[in-house]
């Protein structure tokens, strides 16, 4: 892994629900053997129709209560899908920070309005993130002929640092997590607590390519030489092991 | 920023306190104009000599109580020297978790014990990382006739999820965060609360290529199209607006 490269996807059409993602990546993306896609979640959820119209949510009392508090959150309905979407709310101070039902933890449960298109829906997260990325692969495989590897990506902000950052939700046909414990530094000296997040890494390479407005939600990351197969859960921290949840 | 290519700096000898670190990369790194330099946090506190013999290290009472509850921190001369570089102890339960002189938060100040070739010697953070990026910056621009961005990176842990990535503690020549708000999305809806932390993403992505073993502290990106300066401090979120601080 001495070089690596990132390519965008050009050309992809605006995603609908019932689209065959995997299918309009494979027609269009230039790949080789061992690549590994970044695919936006949010061209994902249009795909599976992940999608919610706000003009069909009916907001309850705590929405209500927690949309008067949040200046960021106003619309109790929009408040109403996040917490639809989670299974416990960590904050509500400033912020609405939840965990998910996959046990992401995140800013509003991932529920997004922008690039939408339509005013009042919102998109959700992949119910799977992982059958997400391997049906992507599944199709890969199929229009070319070898098998790549895919990370279902969305970008979260962080506590403690400023800026959202894109990371891995969804992984299929690569690590994770590369485990270095155990294994010598460079004097022979064991290295201790060396899990690389190495799927959170390559989100993050992709995003610098993907940015939020240039309609890129697909790139290509060549050159990573990664053995083994992981999922987007080996990157969620235990409850019982986090000191801050 | 269609396209990105990361290049590993080969042939960096083994760093030294004193060494000037900005000419021994300058002297091998093949470079363009507008390339992004990340350079990890190792090799600049080695050279500026940013290491404690803990041989030297007398360990006070707490250092001595926080020992004996942390297994993975035994060593109360260890503790003794991250207490010394914090100025706020966030978690001693199963890590420890501290607030730098810097603002940065992370586990053990940053304090680190591996790739020293010496057993008891351990390398602190740089005092003034964006500095130290203007110093390695300013060697590029003597060497070279043009100019670069430099990132001073370290790997850190997250709350919520497992394993480490790398993040940038420093920054000279090129923006630390990318601030969206207020520009419309594809579809003109404005975008909200999306400032893009794109120092950490170009760290992340080095950090692919560094990998912990390999011996490539220094990492070129090509392609990034950055305007802008910004500073490590750009990336710290304010103590006040923190609610997991």
């Amino acid at each position: 892994m001495n070089s690596l490269e990132l390519l965008a996807v050009d050309g992809l059409p605006e995603v609908q629900p019932g689209d065959d993602l995997g299918e309009l990546i494979s027609a269009r993306a230039e790949l080789k053997a061992a690549d590994v896609l970044v695919v936006a979640q949010k061209v994902v959820s249009k795909s599976e129709g992940k999608m919610r119209d706000l003009a069909s949510v009916v907001a309850g009392n705590d929405a209500h209560r927690i949309a008067k508090q949040l200046i960021a959150l106003p619309d109790p309905r929009l408040v109403q899908v996040i917490l639809d979407e989670s299974v416990r709310v960590l904050r509500s101070e400033r912020v609405l920070i939840t965990e998910t039902r996959h046990g992401f933890v995140c800013a509003n449960s991932g529920v997004d309005q922008s690039n939408t298109g339509q005013p009042d829906v919102v998109t959700l997260l992949p119910d799977d993130p992982d059958a997400s990325a391997r049906r992507i692969r599944q199709r890969i495989r199929e229009g070319h002929g070898f098998d790549v590897g895919v990370i279902v990506s969305d970008t979260f902000g962080r506590p403690w640092r400023l800026g959202i950052v894109n990371v891995a939700l969804g992984v299929a046909g690569l690590p994770a997590l590369i485990d270095l414990r155990g294994t010598p530094d460079d004097f022979g000296r064991e290295m201790h607590a060396t899990v690389l997040a190495v799927a959170d890494d390559l989100a993050s390479a992709a995003g610098l390519v993907m940015r939020k407005t240039a309609r890129t939600p697909v790139v290509v990351i060549r050159g990573v030489e990664l053995e083994g197969d992981g999922s987007g859960h080996d990157l969620i921290r235990p409850a019982a092991e986090d000191v801050f949840r």
